[in-house]
């Protein structure tokens, strides 16, 4: 079956609204990482929602844990079945400002684009699917199978409240399918829909080996933090990559032959993911099926921040006090966060490092939904409609909650979404291509009408 | 021959005025790092020469060279043999200003302490030898030798044109003997007279991987330049403190047989030493004698700053696309910084790491004058009489344009001063004793008195 023509026209109808919510939207700043501007925007979703014809209101647990935005709109036809939308409102911060060429809350339009600080991490993603939600409404009165929004404020910081969330609400949320707060459009417009996430084990490492800064000639009696910092991080990690860390990888299960084959279908311009960051070559010299493979099940060691001594301009001969960095792990299925943070504590402890302090900023575990679920047809078919085109991903190479939405309220989790690939999110000049925004609202649309429809025959 | 009473009484009297001038000094910030104040500090310190009846003008080399203040009184009683005092005006960077107590450009006293940026680097050593040199135009109306100060205004960044001053006003300059900017007074109270300074090679290292900061989940395909600046410096140290460059000690000769029985000699709290920064144990475990001649003797690579990808508050997963390294090593006598500086370039290329930029910041050779020049003697005694006890030292463990001065004056080199051994000097809270003020200005007037009475015998 294919997408009511009638609801295809009434989303081509709507696209300027499209391009001024999700404008309004990112000029109200939402960092989860400094607060900044978390309440005001949970209120500008919930009154997006209730504008579109959503019922919603704000949950919360406490004082600690960001408002989640939930929102919910029953099926008069097909009341059996329910579909969850899962996207956060938050943004990462905008820094390093000056590499923007413009105010990265400012929604500028250039060149087809919405350009911005979450233009497509996930402010343009959510957009589509309210959107979707509204031009059912507003043709039909109705939606082909009832609809739950839960958008919550603390991804980027790792989504530290949304598995208490989830506990709390769970009859709330219940629901028969989800889809993933976003999903990826190739460089040749294909959209991939993608099953799984990484996990992610972020660690703050740090350590002090003086009460103060001294004057650098005193290198010769007074341990520098920052060579210390640097020896402890030698021994975690290869030149290639490979954790070096004993039984890292210890449970981690070897590819599936059903998923070697979707990784080798996968399509994956090199050259343009070379072009987009400047680089020549991949870590390790990977191509082709590696290289796709790597994305979708390898682990990493990340250094995504280091910092010690004098960083200003000029010359300062300075033995600084204290060094710090900041060291993320992706993980995959069967890795336990837990279990890998003492494992990496363990090795520092036994490489002589137990004065390193490791502190546990984030953990999320891994998860992979099954290809053969039903929802997963669906959402290529809608996919395929809209975009003439999808692929099938094993695994997003990024990090979510997915396991636990997939372990609370026992659905399966699917990614799709309009975020093209190389929209720069968590970088400057974040983007949003209107293109795309349209292409996957009329995508949104049929998922919801297949997702409802194939279940009618089962009552009548 | 002892320091005269009256002169003596004429410091005890001026105190606190020493003072007062100190404070004014400090409150002119002068941060050659940045040039906040460079001008106005130059002006300031030639008007302070002016007012103690010192001859004064302002050098300038051209709009890339701080000025320099020139000072000279000549001596009726004693014209032909000239004491150079060099000094500098200018200072550190006050970074981190949230770990100062006081803010670092007010000049507060408390307990006998002058607090301020500066305090005792170099801006207290260069008002007692004001003082001292009006202590006697005031009793006397006269100087024990000709005088000539040369204050420069970027030792803080490498003395990077004082070598082109030392050459321009090479008459202007020429002189008998050189007391250094500075002196350390130990724990026990007891002035360490030293004669020589290592050199300086101050580097940048840094590299760009990507032409932008990328998702860090992208950590599978994309290098991350910290790793590999990591990787790199790995290369260059090993955890003693040991420089892996290939031929790095090659020209450094072993420390002879006086110069060891001076570094023995010489007294040395490491008890103290620890107290002051917390530390536990020195680097390699050094202690007694083998620590003593690391301060004197030993090389360092030191870190003396690094910085790559989010350094703030919080979680973010990015990989950065470039990292940078300040990295300063010291150099003893025979050691040529741009041999080093190739050596490091021919050592990076070497270990695959040819794509590592290396900029060369500062670059300053190690000089140590001989134990048996003449005024090494005037120093010691001046300073035995004044504190009850001296130290000689072979070297000081820090840097300065003692090679340029020597070789192009011609003329020997001594450092003696009134700067506590822990006064904080380029750290937050640097101060300035008050007692060590008088002592040392007193000191200063003796080495006068030693330096031009010694020569009388000569003409008379």
């Amino acid at each position: 079956m294919t997408i009511p023509q009638k609801i295809l026209t009434e989303v081509d109808r709507s696209l300027p609204g499209i391009v001024s919510s999700l404008q309004t939207l990112i000029r109200q700043p939402s960092i989860s990482a400094t607060g900044e501007g978390i309440e005001e925007c949970a209120e500008l979703v919930r009154s997006m929602l209730e504008e579109a014809g959503i019922k919603s209101e704000i949950l919360r647990l406490g004082r600690k844990a960001a408002p989640l935005v939930y929102g919910e709109v029953k099926s008069k036809s097909n009341p059996n079945i329910t579909l969850l939308f899962y996207n956060h409102y938050d943004v990462q911060p905008a820094e390093p400002l000056e590499m923007w060429d413009e105010d990265p809350f400012s929604g500028v339009v250039k060149g087809g684009k919405v350009f911005g600080r979450g233009a497509a991490d996930d402010k343009g993603e959510l957009i589509t699917r309210i959107k979707a939600v509204e031009a059912f409404l507003r043709t039909e009165g109705d939606v082909p199978c009832n609809i739950k929004f839960v958008i919550e404020g603390e991804e980027e910081v790792g989504s530290v409240h949304v598995g208490e969330y989830l506990k709390r609400f769970q009859e709330k949320f219940a629901c028969d399918g989800i889809i993933w707060e976003f999903g990826y459009v190739d460089t040749d417009g294909i959209p991939v829909v993608s099953l799984g996430m990484k996990g992610l084990l972020y660690t703050e490492l740090s350590l002090r080996e003086s009460n103060k800064d001294a004057h650098s000639s005193l290198a010769v009696l007074i341990r520098n933090p920052a060579w210390r910092l640097i020896e402890a991080l030698s021994t975690i990690r290869d030149s290639e990559g490979r954790i070096l860390v004993k039984n890292w990888y210890k449970e981690v299960t070897p590819t599936t032959e059903v998923e070697m084959e979707m990784i080798a279908r996968q399509p994956f311009s090199e050259r343009a993911f070379k072009d987009e960051f400047g680089i020549d070559e991949f870590v390790g010299k990977k191509s082709g099926t590696d290289a796709k493979a790597a994305l979708a099940t390898g682990p990493t060691c990340n250094i995504a921040g280091f910092v010690s001594g004098y960083t200003g301009e000029g010359v300062k001969t300075v033995l600084p006090g204290s060094a710090t960095a900041k060291v993320d792990f992706r993980l995959v299925p069967e890795m336990d966060p837990a279990r890998q943070a003492a494992r990496l504590r363990r090795h520092l402890r036994s490489s002589g490092f137990g004065d390193i302090k490791v502190a546990i900023r984030t953990s999320v575990a891994a998860w992979r939904t099954s290809p053969s679920e039903r929802i997963v047809g669906c959402v290529t078919e809608a996919a395929d409609e809209t975009y003439g085109r999808s692929t099938l991903s094993v695994s997003s190479a990024g990090t979510g909650p997915m396991h636990q939405f997939a372990n609370i309220l026992g659905a399966p989790c699917v990614s799709v979404g309009c975020t093209y690939v190389y929209a720069r999110i968590h970088s400057p000049n974040e983007f949003a291509r209107i293109d795309l925004l349209e292409k996957t609202t009329k995508c949104i649309c049929g998922i919801m009408e297949k997702f409802g429809s194939d279940y009618i025959p089962v009552n009548k």
